[in-house]
């Protein structure tokens, strides 16, 4: 009988990442794939990644609403119970042999628990990585309740041996989202127009020589600071003036506060070189990063797509920090004079050798290969 | 102003590891408490631990009920959901500077959640052990999410460090339990008679010279088992038919095996030899251990005060794997025989020579020095 | 394409109630059955429903854990709570066209909310009668949630109507308890013997004469007097000391204290002559109560199918104020002199005739029928 | 000592429907006010309306976060839910004598519950009246949980006893909305700026002669069709390209589709005669309908406070439907042209006079008053 690999995918970047392990769990014929789509993945707001998810071809097992509006602390956390509530249902219903979570979003830990709980084995995507904020706490605690880490370097792996895990369990496969940019690689250019296809707010900008693409998360514990993180990226970019795709961020704690700076900057600038979008579809915004000038904010996609795709990278603030990194990024502080010279100095360069850091392009296969054929077990033990 | 601390209590034994720690929160001058019962701590069927809280002079700022009803997998996990949503609501209401959680319960999990995701620092009580089972899951869970960590012994500290911890966040405070039991060894004497007290099942016992005292849990994730291994402690009673008091466990998923076992044993065998009690006050608990022969089962008071006390123990099966202990305990299978011989041994062989692995006594004040006086902060990043 | 028709079954009773129902809409062949079982139907410690209805042939589509554990009030209205969350979520993936919900007890609410809150149809069965407590309110607010009435009486039916419904949507189908009623009427003898079927607590007892079944519910707005209430009822039984088959009442808030009464009488007296069941299956009870002298206590059994069966009745307390009843019933105080002579008389006048007020056996048939022709539609507007 | 009188405000028009009563409750020597504060009154959306209460000089008790983010039928759903689990342990902790609610959005049926569930009595302010669409079913059922009725006309008053309540149970207090619009009488000059004081998006109109003031919801149960009936109103504007002051809806199911309308008419209209405010003051939007032309839309404060104010109303669609209404309004569908016609003859026709159906401006005084003075029991019956 096949085993059943349950993977709960809660927003679009979490979608993104485990897209090509999805396809490789479908195609394999010892497992059977339950897809369970929940949270922000679910909401208008973010673009709604179930329909993405069915567009690209995978049958969608069970829905579950579970974000409570507020987007600030209070409500991340009932959101995350909330999910937890709701997702031991939908396990006990479906049975699965083993649960997927991915990465250190708030809801994710849910999930964790959930499966923890339950006695269902749980297999870890992206663990042993180091950042701070909010989502150190939540990777470290679901490598805690995991049985199963499918790490994305060496380092983590090491990091998560190092955390008491018993090193049979963990397996370095390189991280699913570089899956994508491998193939990707293969047809580089940018096929379509961004314009017409999103729409989106501002004018058409000339991107054919040159362009950035700016994407800033507001980081959790500086909830209050949104505001005034988002402004200095946005001077940075004005006094640059130059042609820059801006993405909206997702839901999380603050991002009320980044939404406020964006939208008052647009009123008041109504600046001629920035384009602002909503809910591009992942493929098509790897797309844009790989033909960029320079990838600027504090995205993890600059840190993991761009390293093995070669795009120069400026990292704004402390929501990547103790993140490994290859040669493409510079750090910068919150701060709109070094943001704006980071960014001239970084497009100057061009483009750079791929980096192998994060992954070759076969992670998905090689999480597939590895949920079908390990022993899947729940008795764990601090090792030492 | 004073330090507002926030202590989530959600089970009988929860409370009596951390009463002394209360007490001298209350106490100290820099120290607001704010007391939050909540979980089995509020149910009839465990004894109203809420009621013998309210008794030892302590008010309680919020009442939570959250247990879902099934004594399962699937409810332990929605209840640990539950718990995190509505602590959310009470911590947004009472703006706690600190929340301290306790030990391993599959709720405490909640409580630890709900102040990371709100950016109110964690305090944890009891981290660092090592024992299997889902409680292991749980309590290197809470020690990535925790800012604070009180833990009982040297081991249990280089443990947490271990984790990736910082080390000025580790204190070896020793158990909060201990201190208890230090405060009993002034004045040691059986000072109640438990048949008058406490009712209970069976008939009175002959208990001046000699007893036994048996407290065995259900392992959660042997949940099918839990009858079996019930039923082999229960023969070892009945081979050795010496005067037994058997305290009913803990709510937790199993423990309709447990009770089922007990049950039968009871209508079928009528034993003379064993008295049944539930719910008997922590104190009492403590005061009958320490005048036992012997202590058997899978209980942590086994391990921690009894060491501390010099009773004898006879522990069973996998529950406490892991875990610290010293010369008072021998170490048994699922196995009636087995329990049988090692009572007999331990019983021969007698009290023992005080241990101060699980500390000294001195753990409560030491915890709130630490809560009024260490910096508190809840930035943290895996240290290596 | 059939419709969808989606029947959540919360509890014991409730079950006993629809299963003709669910059996004619199984059979309908323009009708599939979508079947949630929830609450108390899935706890062990109301004998688990949810295996009886497999046993009885039926599937169950999805299972909702929703009891939270305190059995008072607040934990009725957070049971309510949760199980409205969950069964939104249910709703949301099954998608059926109308969801049908029984009677009063405290979970029907969550069920009528969800579904007329996400513009599915309702379906009520049992509406329109007069009771007290707090079912009333809820049976009547699920009327106005309501857009068909399936209804037991003629007087039901009217006052579903003054209630402001309009009349094209109340159909007086008889109550579907009834049906099962009827069927057993074909071959009423006791043919199985309760003693060796269900264990239970006392000793065996000769029914082979007479014997009374009780059956007393705590009521819920008189929480603190279950205890008292219990008692009088118990005296009364004490009193006549016949043989007696008494039954374990639901999950309710005031059950522990009922409990209570029950254990304390047993524990006290050792009464030679009662015999104590739980959980017995629906069609067992029945037969039971059918070939009894007298039902005693205040289960709506002994008011709609003993009314139908003949079966004397005595119905103590307010529980059942306002509903309509046969000749078959005596009604009395909480008192346990006037209990005992209730008792006596309706033992010595005997077995009566057949009364068709609850319905004539067919209830079941109809209410498919009804569900599949029926114009379903969620728009309704107060009428007078 | 005081009876605490606890009233849940769920929203903005909930509590300016509400103020006086609050401030009348306050000033009464005999009753405490808690103020609990939850769902969409937490939102910055919204309008953050808890600041507002502040800033009117309440205290609140506490906050609770309950709106589950998706804004269609399964989030209102999950919302009431959550809602009803968490105010059971607010009443819990609070033990009010009374509970407060008012009206008929989807959660306020969850106050009724969890007050109704846990034995508390409760006040229904605005029951009675007959709408259509969700909120009659709403409304009614409230009515049959509650054991007060504080309704705002006679009729209101004749369909509660209709339905089965006690007579003297019913209260015609008049609608305490009302109480704010005579207040304001007294002084009626617009006497702020909107434009400055509220920012909002368009160009800054010309009002000091003629302008209107459009309100629309989305109908609930026409979820689909929001998108296209703020169409058919965005079209007549259009067509009379009068000043026109246009306010965004409440959080419900199907704003996302009446928010898509008014953004894509904005942006490709972008008209010249049009201004789109968000969260005004309710007093602000008060005054600025009292001095309207005519006030457009689906809003029922058309019905209610303009009745009072002598303003003309075009009331557009279903929403409405069954509602008394004075000589001010005039109805139409869904119709572009009927709704241009229908404004530009009530523009024509002028302010009438004062019309009492919803109360003299005495309304909060009264239910205060009767708060105080009133039997407070919890048992009903369905009387007739």
């Amino acid at each position: 009988m096949k085993r059943k690999v349950c993977v709960v995918v809660t927003a679009r970047p979490s979608y993104s990442r485990v897209r090509s392990a999805l396809r490789a769990i479908v195609e394999h014929p010892e497992l059977e794939l339950q897809l369970v789509v929940a949270a922000s993945a679910l909401l208008e707001r973010y673009g709604i990644v179930a329909d993405v998810i069915e567009q690209d071809g995978f049958e969608i097992t069970a829905k579950v609403y579970m974000v409570i509006e507020g987007e600030n602390l209070v409500t991340s956390a009932k959101s995350a119970g909330l999910g937890l509530v709701e997702l031991a249902t939908v396990f006990d219903n479906l049975k699965p042999d083993v649960v997927v979570t991915i990465a250190d979003r708030y809801e994710t830990l849910g999930t964790a628990v959930a499966a923890s709980y339950m006695n269902i084995p749980v297999a870890h995507i992206q663990g042993g990585e180091v950042t701070g904020s909010i989502d150190e706490k939540v990777r470290h605690a679901v490598t805690k309740l995991s049985n199963l880490h499918f790490v994305s370097t060496e380092l983590a792996g090491k990091n998560v041996i190092r955390m008491g895990e018993e090193p049979s369990t963990v397996f370095v496969t390189g991280c699913p989202s570089i899956d994508l940019a491998a193939e990707m690689m293969e047809q580089p250019e940018l096929d379509f127009d961004p314009f017409t296809k999103y729409g989106g707010v501002g004018p058409p900008l000339e991107i054919d020589r040159s362009y950035l693409v700016v994407l800033q998360h507001p980081v959790t514990t500086e909830y209050h600071e949104a505001f005034e993180h988002a402004n200095q990226t946005l001077g940075a970019i004005r006094d640059l003036a130059m042609p820059t795709l801006w993405f909206w961020p997702n839901v999380d704690a603050g991002s009320d506060g980044t939404s406020k700076a964006l939208r008052m900057f647009r009123e008041n600038e109504q600046p001629s070189y920035v384009h602002w979008f909503r809910n591009v579809l992942p493929d098509d915004f790897l797309r844009l990063a790989l033909n960029a000038s320079c990838m600027v904010g504090n995205s993890s996609v600059a840190i993991r797509e761009c390293s093995f795709l070669g795009v120069p990278a400026v990292n704004v603030g402390t929501r990547q920090i103790g993140r490994e990194r290859g040669l493409n990024v510079v750090d910068v502080d919150y701060d709109q004079k070094a943001i704006a010279e980071a960014i001239r100095e970084r497009v100057y360069s061009g483009r750079g050798a791929p980096d192998l850091t994060y992954g070759d392009g076969q992670a998905g296969s090689r999480i597939a290969k590895h949920l079908a054929e390990c022993e899947l077990q729940i008795e764990k033990r601090l090792r030492y």
